[in-house]
């Protein structure tokens, strides 16, 4: 067994069980304990990535607060990460060791019933073990607490809040080396969700008006998305009015924060947003997690053919409701995972569209730490002092 | 002011009031009043119809019951019907004496900010006018009871439960003089949403699987356009299995009656539509107006691509709701109102279809009465026992 070092000494460690620093959620709401684990090689079908950076993402918090009921613990969480392949598994051909990688959550792997249909990205083919926190070769997980032994699980099938991971090989984007792993980490999650749930999902036409519910990382890139394919009117919406100035540098026309009105929002929107046909936007996006959020989300789009996508996601046992008479009336309520984008396809793709500077990524980058310090994030995040905190493994 | 008989006299009549029988839907809950009515001649912009046949529908008795909170008294009901133009009003180029038309409840006028949209059929021209019973021209209706010179509101721009009726022409649909009023007057509602449902809200491509809640007459018409469509699987659902012959016979390849399982319905479909990606049916339509179907109608469908329209109308108050992972796991929840038909346009298409054959429509016709026996309609619908009765306004 080797102790790692920065620089993924591929021929010494290959094959081998490799200790290196990893962020252990325990239980439920306690803080992460960074410690030494042992990371298995990669069995067949799976590959071994050395992480670079890592982001925070709601979603590891929502899980570190008990709200997924999927949620196993000990588990070592993290999905929005970036790095480079140390070993593969056999049978693994479309990575190989030193190829530059982004570990995707929602896996895309070409032939299993759900890539086969064309009509979506939620391919199925490792779910049932993502789900469970375990590899799909042995039923097993790749991570055990080196101290006590115990076994430790995946999260989302991607557990980058360590040094080095393991992951099936559907769910790994190999991307051009150009780009900075340090940035890009963030095109595994957030800035893809908001940017998909635009082009993929809405498919939102120039000249379009849109709302968008939270003005985070995703709520962000969903604006960013809206400026670019032309969206005549971009009305951001948030109760923390700090967010504005960024919103309307990413390319909000308007900003509107629901504290400052006596009436519901949707009414609010429709009133800024009033034509001949009584108003409303031709497009929402929920990006907050919030069901309440969700319908005045949909109750703002105009009656006809208003859209409404839920990109956030709610607490467990949350639900949504509204009037059916607004889907009478011809809005239509959907969702997005992942923005609908092909993981393992359309990552790489975007990488090189943001290098060709087709939407920002960087920006959204407002703090970095070490892996270490990986707590100090979470209390960013629940300051809603960060956009992303990234993390890099270096010690 | 002149008596009229059976046959329309246009020349007598044109430009004067018309005395005729029509049923006054005095107050909520109470059975219609079939009495002597004074119907006013069309001013500018309205056209003046010999309503030759009418048919009940789930929406009348649904006011008539007092669940529309837009339902105003007293009124004359009644918006599934056939006629022929006994006189125009001022500027009316479209319609003109003798022409067989169908009056339609969803106005399309083609210049609105919602026609010209094209992304709808949710004409907005006479809206305002339409949901108070009152016309455009003055704000007055043009139907007054006789005995107690009591102005008479209209209902849905269309009151077709009388001899005569005055609709706006943007209400009013030409069609081709070959066909039988007394069988075309059901493409003024029930068969034209649900073929449309099919064909223009939902789109089913050939090959695709489905379920449909509700086997009247609605979600029959849903079983012919998805048969005709090619769907390779069409799920018939209601409780009530006498329905269930029928649905077979056209083109539900199976019938489920959820009182026969222990688990929800959806998780039934679920399990008769299993596949490696969870099963689930393509397409699912609601034809009831029960808000629980509505969930189930929504969850029955498959992860990744699934669209569920709601076509029946909930009584007022009452909400959907589910958990909004459902959406985010890419099911959509749509609606339809007269199936995304372009009414005037769209309504003299669908009756030259009918009479090529390509749908049915004659066999949604179980009962004939005369409009006088309006009532009995009413008992038989209550009953379940009629798909559609059709009333004769012949004496």
């Amino acid at each position: 067994m080797l102790r790692c070092t920065a620089a993924a000494a591929t021929s010494e460690t290959q094959g081998k069980p490799i200790e290196c620093l990893g962020a252990i959620a325990w239980e439920a709401k306690k803080p992460l304990d960074v410690t030494t684990i042992v990371v298995d090689p990669p069995k067949k079908g799976e590959v071994r990535i050395k992480i670079v950076a890592t982001a925070l993402c709601h979603t590891d918090s929502y899980t570190l607060d008990g709200f997924d009921p999927e949620g196993l613990f000990p588990a070592i969480l993290g999905h929005e990460a970036a790095g480079i392949v140390e070993s593969v598994g056999e049978g693994v051909t479309s990575v190989q060791p030193g190829d530059h990688v982004i570990p995707c959550y929602q896996a895309f792997c070409g032939d299993c019933g759900m890539c086969r249909s064309n009509k979506t990205n939620l391919c199925g083919r490792v779910r049932a073990w993502t789900g469970k926190g375990i590899m799909a070769a042995d039923d097993q997980p790749r991570f055990t607490h080196k101290d006590s032994g115990k076994k430790i699980f995946h999260f989302m099938g991607t557990s980058t809040f360590a040094e080095y991971t393991v992951v099936h090989e559907v769910s790994v984007a190999k991307i051009n080396k150009e780009a900075k792993l340090d940035k890009v980490c963030l095109l595994g999650c957030g800035v893809s969700t908001g940017i998909g749930a635009v082009l993929n999902t809405a498919k939102v036409e120039k000249g379009s008006t849109a709302a968008v519910f939270g003005l985070g990382t995703i709520g962000l890139a969903a604006v960013d998305a809206l400026r670019d394919v032309g969206a005549s009117r971009i009305i951001g919406v948030d109760t923390d009015p700090s967010k504005f100035e960024r919103a309307k540098e990413w390319g909000a026309t308007d900003v509107v924060n629901p504290k400052d009105h006596d009436k519901p929002i949707q009414q609010v929107i429709m009133e800024m947003t009033n034509d001949d046909g009584g108003g409303g936007v031709d497009y929402s996006f929920e990006c907050i997690g919030n069901v309440g959020v969700m319908r005045a989300a949909l109750e703002c789009t105009h009656k006809g053919w208003g859209q409404s996508v839920v990109i956030g996601v709610a607490a467990a046992g949350q639900e949504i409701s509204t009037r059916p008479f607004q889907l009478v009336t011809g809005r239509s309520w959907r969702g997005t995972a992942f923005g609908g984008f092909r993981s393992r396809i359309d990552v790489p793709k975007l990488v090189d569209r943001y290098l060709a500077g087709e939407f920002r990524v960087d920006e959204y980058v407002t703090h970095t730490l070490k892996l270490k310090d990986i707590n100090e994030a979470f209390d960013l995040l629940h300051a809603g002092k960060c956009l992303r905190a990234v993390m890099y493994t270096d010690a």
